[in-house]
């Protein structure tokens, strides 16, 4: 952008304000955002109603220069978003063909459509139309008053890739001048670590800049450049890059990807290898998680979900015998956890999770205590884990994943696993 | 409450703004007020940034009568909140002995504490304070010009906890009114349809009320009851649920439980009957699903994840020659992995999964294809399920474990099964 806009996400809905649904749409859309440069300074939530949401739209053209509503602009009588902000912007509603040829076909297709449907295909006038290819409300795109309005329907299946297909080059057209951001993914160090390392470049940096941020298990840096072009941002981004990755050295396992475990993914690929999992107490998630991206049945053979002694003796044949004198969570039940999900899976690598998630303890271990184990040809690695009794099983849970995930990419990419 | 409190809760965090994190401190604050009759009618989120924080709390003032922030309490520089509500309400902050005697007590326990952590014992001057249990920043709540302002840390395994400890009874002793809610839980039957199904009521009850939402997979309907005692408001919901009952039959699966797999569970305890899952399209999220609620091990044994056909035979046991003949995704290898996985494990109980979730087909079934299957003392269930090829592959996942606990739900609990 050529100067910095400031915008509002104003999502649309009682549910939001229930609490039966999150608010998804507002993360999506500023995450996208945040990546063409574009500053999000207010999220406001209101529900379906007509004055609130009037008085909402006045905040937002009070302080905001692009608007962007979710929600709304579906066929009932609740969604009126659409309604409000052509009249806060004094634009009449008008139909547009292309939508209403969109509505009749669906009919001639067999779908039964409702009159209040109709009302889809009216936009304000001279806006940019954005049809909805995952759904049946269209979005639209407009500017009046010095403000640029976006809207998006709500459902996160269509607001999502509608806002990617359709709003970011419409707000990427608007500037002449390029963002590109790529985020570092770090497993091992935690944000303020790695804000304690950066710090001076981050005082100092103008552009390119680099912002660190916290997720759930792990972290990230955020580095940013704007240019005339995208290449020219993209060459003045590459010898940061180059100096976070060598400060921070294997602790990085990716750039631009969204979790540990689509970063395993593609150096299975690359070297043709597959992996089966053992999980006691990730119960599945190790699995979940990998089989959550497209494309996982590639590297991935299965495992098991060995939740009790006698499941690890049943579906592993780990002998009851080690699990009676070394306890299930172990060094030695890890062990065999791997290597037996391998042999049986005829799987390259097996990984293996034992521990404690709580919020019960055994009486031995502490929460937190979680043996993670990998069997390569010819070698098993045990590591040994305590995160901290006060944490919540859902951490324990996703951190032993983590663990997992890292310790295979380590062997991966040739570097100490343990 | 005795009149209606419009409700504001404002999260100061520049992370929720970037995208970084979801809002979920929101939902759930909203959720636990929806619960006792309080309307929440805005959200809003704004940065760390002092200008901006000071004009959303203008805003807020103006229009809600409760005023509820998350964030921005914690000791870094960043953390503004405390310091701008003080001021906002002409308030000094002042020192509050017994916070700062727990953070005495952390130094003699050998925690390393910067300077800044002093800030968090100074709390408005005559707030009510809330001792946080799972952190270091105390939250708090005053009265002042009309308004009630609460303050909750950020962190959500903090906010949670401590608001429904400290805020809901806070509130609750505001009025001389009794609110209660239950939520009624329904898996096959889509919202619109219960929609239409209570419409009736919906348009003429006053109190109790009675209101549908939908969920991702599933749906509920929320009746709410006003009265002056709680039991008084119980008495009057005992009708409107009995009612509902009557009319959705078995397709009520519980009440005030968060997902179907919590209503399985004391199903099981209650019998003494265990089971395991095979899975092969959700890929260990029917036992990721089980094994997040804390006790699933008494009832869950585990199970296989079968991802790939050479796994299937090799893990569970299953003909490869059947798999080559009927197709990984078919009645009869549904069947197999049901019968297979409670052989090998000694579950009462055996349930499979297979089928497409997509994004790719196989060429033979449509994405979203999947076949359920129970085994039990006698008999094995199968159910062919065909969800839609436009679903996303996360709906598919998803809906296919709900297939599968409903199926246990009809069984546990002497329903016709298919």
């Amino acid at each position: 952008m050529n100067r910095n806009y400031d915008t509002e996400i104003l999502s649309v809905g009682t549910e939001l304000l229930l609490g039966h649904v999150t608010n998804t749409d507002a993360r999506d859309v500023s995450e996208m955002l945040s990546k063409i440069g574009v500053n999000v300074k207010y999220h406001t939530v209101v529900g379906d109603n007509p004055q609130r949401l009037r008085q909402c739209v006045e905040v937002a053209k009070g302080r905001a220069d692009i608007l962007i509503t979710t929600g709304g602009l579906g066929p009932t009588c609740d969604d009126l978003t659409k309604q409000i902000l052509a009249e806060a912007f004094g634009l009449p509603l008008v139909p547009v063909q292309a939508e209403l040829d969109t509505m009749y076909d669906y009919i001639k297709g067999g779908k039964k459509l409702t009159p209040n449907n109709f009302t889809q295909a009216l936009l304000p006038e001279g806006a940019t139309v954005f049809h909805n290819l995952w759904g049946t409300a269209p979005g639209c795109a407009f500017e009046k008053d010095g403000k640029i309005v976006i809207m998006m329907p709500g459902p996160p299946k269509e607001c999502c890739p509608m806002f990617e297909k359709y709003a970011i080059p419409y707000l990427r057209k608007l500037s002449d001048e390029q963002i590109v951001s790529h985020s570092v993914h770090i497993f091992g160090m935690g944000e303020s670590t790695v804000d304690d390392l950066f710090r001076e470049e981050m005082n100092t940096m103008v552009n390119p800049t680099m912002a660190p941020y916290a997720k759930e298990c792990d972290c990230l840096l955020q580095v940013t450049a704007k240019a005339r072009t995208e290449a020219e941002a993209e060459e003045m981004i590459r010898p940061v890059l180059e100096h976070v990755r060598a400060r921070l050295g294997d602790l990085v396992y990716g750039i631009d990807v969204s979790c540990i475990e689509e970063a395993v993914l593609p150096l299975l690929k690359e070297r043709g290898m597959s992996f089966a999992a053992a999980e006691s107490c990730t119960g599945g998630d190790v699995a979940r998680r990998f089989t959550d991206i497209p494309g996982a049945s590639a590297v991935f053979l299965g495992g098991a979900v060995t939740y009790t002694n006698e499941a690890k003796a049943r579906l592993l044949g780990i002998d009851p015998a080690l699990i009676e004198e070394k306890g299930a969570v172990s060094y030695e039940v890890a062990k065999a956890m791997a290597e037996r999900v391998r042999a049986l899976t005829g799987a390259d690598i097996g990984v293996g999770v034992t521990g404690l998630a709580g919020p019960d303890g055994d009486g031995v271990h502490e929460v937190g205590t979680v043996f993670i184990s990998m069997a390569v040809e010819g070698r098993t690695y045990v590591k040994e884990t305590h995160m901290g009794a006060w944490r919540t099983r859902s951490f324990v849970r996703r951190m032993a994943g983590n663990y997992v995930y890292d310790m295979m990419r380590r062997y991966l990419t040739g570097l100490p696993v343990l």
